[in-house]
C-alpha cells in the first residue's frame, strides 16, 4: 500500500498526477489520499501530523509525504525506515517525529534519479517513482545518511494548531496521552477543560478531548471553535495544571 | 461495491482513514467516494439528498452513511436493507427517508463493536468495518430494531436548499416529479419558471429545473445563482402553484 | 486508463457518479482523477491547460474532459483520436489545443446515445459510457465529422491567467518553450524574471518559470503571488522580450 501525505490540495492538478505515475509503476497497489491538505510549506507542524495520522497502516507500507518548500534547492532526498514501514520525502525534517518515536529506524539518501527531474514537482518525478520502487520491493540507489534534524530545537509535542479542519474543530501537535484529564488548554484567552467528546459538553460549551488519532484537540459543540476564538494554524495553546 | 455518503469533507484526514481500512478489511472492492460534503451535522438536508444520489447502483451495494452529529453519545448504530441494498451509520434519521420511499426495508441495530472505539469517529472504527463485513457477504452482529424515525415531522419532501454546488446551484429537497413544470418556484422573494436546462433559459435569467438525479434545482444561465439570491443551505423554497 | 479533466469540481457530487458509472462500465479499469477544478464554464482556458496535464500518459489512454456550458442545447459530442490517444467530450473546442498540437487526429461525432440522458449531466449519461466503451476496445457509434472550431481566433499560446492553485501561484497559457529566458512576463502592472525555481528567487521576490507541465508559472518565493498582484483566471500577461 502507498500512502500519500502532502501540502498539494487534493483539488489541483497535483495529486492526479502522483495516482497517474503510481498507476503506472507500481499496478495493482493500492493507494490512499491520506492528507493533502497539511499546512503549505510548514514543515513543522506537518511532521507532528505525520506519524498520528499514520497510525495503525501494516508493515510494509510506502508513505510518500511532501511538504517541501526548498524543492529546486540543493536539500537531498531521503528515505526512512521506521518500525518495518517506509517514508520517502525531502530531507527537512518532515520525518523527525516519526522518527524519534519509532522503535527503528534507519535512513537513506536517495542517489536515484529519474530521466527527467523538474525543478518543482520531485513529488511526481523523485519521490512517488521511488514509493513505486519500494512498494514493488525494490531499493533505489541510495546510501546510509544522516538526516537534517532540527534535533531539541523541535520539542517532544508541539503547542499550537497544526491544522483546522472542515467543522472548525483546532488539532493541536500535542499526543492527548501527555495531558492528564485535570489540565485545562489556553487557547487565545479562553481556558477549556476536558471533556470525553462532543455529547459530554453542554452546546455552544468549548472543550478539548482525545481525538480519534490520538492528538489534544479544541472543539465547541454545535458550533465551529474557528469562529469563536480567533485562532488559526501556529496559534499558540498551552496545557494549564493548575 | 462501497459507497461512502458523509459531511467529512473530501480534503481533510477523514475520508483517507475510511479508504485505509477499507482496503485492508475489504481488499479488491470498489470504494466510491460519491458525496462527502453533505451539509454539516445537518442530518435532516442530508437524508434527502442521499435517495437522489444513491439511485442507480446495483443490488448489494454498501453505502456507508455519516452525518453525525451525535457521535459518542447514547445513539445507536444501525444497518438498513432498502431494496436489497445496505445502509450503514448512525440511528439518527439519516436513512428515514430512503427507507420511507423503499418498496423493502428491514432495520437492524448493529451490536457487534470493534476492539477500539473512539469517541469521535465511528466513521472509520465502527461503520467503514461493517460495511466491509457486508460487501464480503457477513452480517455483523445485530438485532432486528426499530429505528429513531421523525416520521411525519419530515415532509414528503423538503421545500429548502440542501445543497450549493461548485456552480453556485441551488439544490432543494424537492424531487421534480413532485412538481408540474407549470409551477414556479419561490426563492428569496423571486419566482422562477421551469426551463428543461441553462441553454432554455436566456442569460442571467434565474430558473428551476430537473437536475440529473431528479430534484428540483435553482439556477441562472451563466451566472452564479447563489451570488444572485441571498440563500443558503435551509434557505426555504415555495411551490407555487398560481 | 481513464484520465478525467472536469470543471465538476472534486468536492460536489458529480465526480463520485462518474466514478460509480465507470466502475459499473470499465470494472477493473484504472481511473484518475486528473483535473477537476478547471475555471468553470471557460473552455478556452480549460482547453490550453489540458495538453499540459495530459502529457506523459501511455497510448491508449482515454481522456473524459468536460467543460461544457452548452449542455442540453444543440452542441454535439466528440470523439478525437490524438497521436493515439482518445479524447472524449462536447464538441466545443475544449480539444482544440490539443489536436493542434497533434502529429496524427481524427474527429468523430458521437451517434451513440444512452437510454436515459439527462438534460445536464452528459458527463456521466454520455461521456463516461463512451469512454467506458473505448477503455473495452469498443468504438461507440459514430461518424468521422469536422469539429466546431474557433481556429484562428484561438493562439498558440494564451497569454493570460488560466488557474490559480492552492500556493496562490498564477498557471498561464504560454508554453515556456516559447519564451526565452531573458524574457521579462508583465503581469498586473509589475514585470517578473526569469528563475528556475523558489530557490534562485529572494524571499518576497515575484518571477517566472517552468513549471512541472511546461506552463510559465508566475510565482513569489515564500509568499503567495495572488495576494501581491490582483490577478484571476483572465488576467492578461505579456511576455516582454525588452
Amino acid at each position: 500500500m502507498i500512502v500519500l501525505f502532502t501540502d498539494f490540495g487534493l483539488a489541483g492538478p497535483y495529486v492526479g498526477q502522483l495516482h497517474a505515475l503510481l498507476a503506472q509503476q507500481a499496478p495493482g497497489v493500492t493507494v490512499i489520499d491520506l492528507f493533502h491538505d497539511a499546512p503549505n510549506h510548514d514543515v513543522r507542524a506537518a511532521a507532528y501530523l505525520l506519524p498520528a495520522y499514520t497510525q495503525g497502516f501494516p508493515p510494509g507500507t510506502v508513505y510518500v509525504g511532501v511538504v517541501d518548500p526548498g524543492v529546486g534547492s540543493e536539500r537531498s532526498a531521503v528515505i526512512l525506515n521506521a518500525d518495518h514501514r517506509w517514508y520517502v520525502g525531502p530531507d527537512n525534517g518532515l520525518f523527525e517525529i516519526v522518527a524519534r518515536r519509532a522503535q527503528s529506524r534507519e535512513w537513506r539518501e536517495i542517489l536515484w534519479r529519474p530521466a527527467r527531474l523538474s525543478a518543482s514537482f520531485h513529488g511526481r518525478d523523485l519521490f512517488a517513482p521511488v514509493a513505486a520502487m519500494l512498494a514493488r520491493g525494490v531499493v533505489p540507489e541510495s546510501r546510509i545518511a544522516t538526516p537534517v534534524s532540527p534535533g531539541g530545537a523541535w520539542p517532544e509535542d508541539l503547542a499550537q494548531v497544526v491544522y483546522v479542519d472542515r467543522f472548525g474543530n483546532f488539532l493541536t501537535g500535542i499526543r492527548a496521552s501527555a495531558v492528564p484529564r485535570r489540565a485545562r488548554i489556553g487557547i487565545a484567552g479562553s481556558e477549556l477543560v476536558y471533556a470525553r467528546t462532543y455529547a459530554d459538553a453542554a452546546a455552544g460549551q468549548g472543550f478539548w478531548y482525545e481525538n480519534a488519532n490520538g492528538l489534544v484537540e479544541i472543539a465547541l459543540n454545535r458550533e465551529r471553535a474557528d469562529r469563536r476564538f480567533g485562532a488559526a494554524v501556529g496559534t499558540p495553546v498551552n496545557v494549564l495544571l493548575v
